[in-house]
């Protein structure tokens, strides 16, 4: 399969970090000031993650043009995401600071697709919460290694039970989420 | 004490609901598409609620000038209330539609500020995410009356342990904020 146009764009445009980590290969989705991001241990299939390109750790430290550029982002790649998953709501979250839980010190909201029962078996609708405060846990360890703030690209394979996705299945996951941002309306 | 200009204007332009309730005198902020509303049962000092102008259940029903400007709105008030509240960080976190937890159908974003240790007595930092699906429950609940969708001025009293404040009380924090908001830089 041809390499979708918007993946040309992102890989010209790279690198692209998130925090300390080398993400580019995992991104979907750009704007001028945005991307979006899958992700390597999902809460749910279609979890990802919209940062602003400017690694920065708090939403007050973004100007009012990259806010409203990644919240136009959130709320496009929302749409695209709840259709594509075949979701009826999206939990949207975004921990500002570390002591509301952030782990990664750069922005980022959480978009993850919901259905009715979707975590039943997990201890019901709100287990979510509890789930994505695990996540940012391991998004962290999983990524970083041995040598605090080290740029890497690959995640260390950990013991935990949810294991985090290897490079390839993410990056088929961005060529067919960059496809279908290509589809999604521009308003 | 005089009323704050900011508040004269909001009660001007009213009536503002949330959902199906009148909710004009909480509000202490408002913009051409936002307005921002104190809590009936605040989680934790400080937890107000951005939303949209017009009554829309969902993200993707804002236009992209909504968004935008209900975002701009989120990070102006986040910043005061990180401010008056002395707090170090903040939750922000929609539930958008019903099977993400969303009680009223109204697109709403909760701000809560955060402290280190501030919910250590209540099961540690993620317990505000449980809280919040308690929070919209009771939110709900309390507004409403018998006859469904009846706009309803003051809450009902009910008998759980967290009692919703009174009009007298959320009234004189509207006010307040509202003076905050008045001296909080324009971007």
């Amino acid at each position: 399969m041809s390499i979708p146009p918007s993946i040309s764009t992102i890989l010209k445009a790279g690198p692209i970090h998130f925090g300390p980590f080398l993400v580019t290969t995992q991104v979907f989705h750009l704007t001028p000031h945005t991307y979006a991001l899958v992700n390597l241990k999902p809460i749910l299939p279609g979890h990802v993650l919209i940062s602003p390109r400017r690694v920065v750790p708090r939403v007050t430290d973004l100007t009012p043009t990259e806010t409203s550029d990644l919240f136009l982002t959130v709320r496009r790649v929302a749409r695209m995401i709840e259709r594509v998953y075949g979701a009826s709501s999206l939990n949207i979250a975004i921990q500002d600071g570390a002591d509301a839980g952030q782990s990664v010190p750069h922005v980022h909201a959480h978009v993850i697709p919901r259905k009715r029962g979707d975590l039943d078996h997990r201890g019901g609708m709100d287990a979510v919460y509890e789930m994505l405060d695990g996540e940012e846990g391991d998004l962290r360890d999983a990524f970083r290694e041995e040598g605090e703030g080290e740029r890497r690209r690959f995640p260390r394979v950990d013991n935990e039970e949810r294991k985090p996705r290897d490079m390839k299945e993410m990056e088929e996951e961005a060529w067919m989420l960059a496809r279908e941002m290509e589809r999604e309306p521009v308003d």
